[in-house]
C-alpha cells in the first residue's frame, strides 16, 4: 500500500505549533514504526547547537544545498541565514531532503539584516566567528577555542566574502589554513573543513552534556522531526488536532 | 603598458618540454620579476604528493572545479582524473584558474580507465584509499595511518559513488565520520574534508623531507608554474626556443 506524500497546510502547522512540544510528540508517535522512532531518537543524540554556522548573502542554489547538507551530516541542528541581497535557494534535490532535519533562522525582512542576525546569535550566548580568507584574521581555524563558549561561524558570499560590517563586527576573525597560489575555496569547501574539524573537536573537548541538545531543545527538534517523517500529514493532522 | 595574454602552440610548448627542467627554468626566469620569483619558490616549498586525490567519473563541472580548487589550495600537487563515461570539465570561472598549477594525470583512453589509474597509482607507490560512504568501510578518515606510505584517495561519482571495481581493488576503503539523518555529503565537500584533515596530519606526523616535492619533482613543477606565469608565451618561447 502506497500513501500520498501530503504537507500540513497553514492553519494545521499554526495550530500544531501552539501546543507544547511533548505534546506534539505524543500526538504523533503512534504514527511511526518502532524502527523510526529509534533511528530517529539515536540521530537526536548526536544533534548539537554547540556550534553553528551561519550564511551571509549566499546566493548560488548549489553551494547552498551543499552547506545544508554538511551541517545536516555533521549533526549541526541549526543553520541562519541572511539574506540582504540574495535569497537563499537550496535546491531540494541536490540537499536531498536534508534540510527538513534542520532549524532555520533566517533574517530577511530589512535591506541589511546582518545586525539582526547577529543580536540573534549573541542572544543566544554564541561567540560570532568570520571566516576571513581574503583579509587579516586573528587566528588560524585550528586554534579556535571551543571550549570557552558556543561557537558561530559565519560565511560570506561568493566571490565578495564577508561584508564589512559583518567582518568588524564579528567577536574574531578566523582563516583556514591554504597552501596555494589561489587561496580561495568554494564556498561549501570552505563550510565542510570547518564544520568537520570544530564538530569532531567539540566532541573531542567537551563533555557530552555540554554538545547535546537541552531536554527542552530535543522535544523541540523531535516534534518536527515526527512531523517531517509522516508522508500523508494533511491527514494525520486533521485526526490529531480534533482530539 | 599591457600584454596580450598568448599560450604557447603545440609545437613550441614539445619543443620546451623536451628540455631538462633545469634548463626551462634558466631560459625562463628573466621574464619573470624578482617578487614574482618570490612567491613561486615560497608557494614550491609547501607542495607535496605524499597525499593526492582521484576522481572518478566526476560529471559536474562545479563540482570538478571546486575539488580543483581545494587541492590547488590544500598544496596536493597531482589529480588524476578517471574518465570512464563523462568528462571532467574545470569550469576556468569557477576553478579561479586554479587548475594551471595542477600536475593532471587523465585517464581516459578505454571503455574502463580505473585499473590503469589504479596502476599508475601504485607504481608511483601510493597505497589507495576508496572513499566510500555508502557501503562498508575498513577505516574512520580519523584513523587513516598517514606515516606507512603516500595516500590516493578516490572519490566517486555524484550520487552513484565509486565503481565496484573500484572499491573491491582499493587497498583500503575509508568513511567520513557522519551524525546526520541523511548522510550523504556533496563531493566538493567530501574532498574537502579529506584533503584538509590530511593535509594537516602529514605535515604533523611526518619531516618536512618526506612531505616536500623530490628536488627533481620541484624543478618541473617550477618550471611549468614559470611558463604559466608568463603573459605573452608565444612571444616568449619564441625567443628563449631559438637561442
Amino acid at each position: 500500500m502506497s500513501v500520498d506524500v501530503t504537507y500540513p497546510t497553514r492553519s494545521q502547522l499554526a495550530a500544531f505549533l501552539a501546543l507544547d512540544p511533548r505534546k506534539r510528540i505524543e500526538l504523533l508517535e503512534p504514527f511511526l514504526t518502532d524502527e523510526r522512532l529509534a533511528m530517529l531518537r539515536s540521530k537526536l543524540s548526536r544533534r548539537t547547537k554547540r556550534l553553528t554556522i551561519a550564511l551571509e548573502n549566499i546566493y548560488h542554489s548549489q553551494n547552498a544545498s551543499a552547506v545544508v547538507r554538511t551541517c545536516e551530516c555533521m549533526g549541526l541542528q541549526d543553520l541562519t541565514v541572511i539574506e540582504n541581497s540574495s535569497r537563499f535557494l537550496a535546491n531540494n534535490g541536490v540537499a536531498r531532503g536534508a534540510s527538513k532535519w534542520l532549524s532555520f533562522h533566517r533574517f530577511n525582512t530589512n535591506a541589511v539584516n546582518t545586525p539582526e542576525a547577529y543580536d540573534f546569535l549573541h542572544a543566544n550566548g554564541y561567540k560570532i566567528v568570520a571566516a576571513s580568507p581574503h583579509t587579516g584574521h586573528d587566528v588560524s581555524l585550528y586554534d579556535l577555542d571551543v571550549t570557552e563558549s558556543p561557537l558561530a561561524v559565519v560565511f560570506g558570499a561568493e566571490k565578495v566574502g564577508l561584508s564589512q560590517w559583518a567582518m568588524d563586527n564579528a567577536d574574531v576573525r578566523m582563516a583556514i589554513p591554504m597552501y596555494g597560489m589561489t587561496e580561495s575555496l568554494n564556498i561549501s569547501a570552505s563550510v565542510a573543513i570547518v564544520a568537520s574539524h570544530l564538530r569532531r573537536t567539540i566532541d573531542q573537548s567537551l563533555p557530552p552534556s555540554l554538545v547535546a541538545l537541552s531536554q527542552d531543545e530535543q522535544d523541540e527538534v523531535l516534534s518536527q522531526w515526527f512531523l517531517a517523517s509522516i508522508r500523508d500529514a494533511q491527514s494525520v493532522l486533521d485526526r490529531v488536532l480534533s482530539l
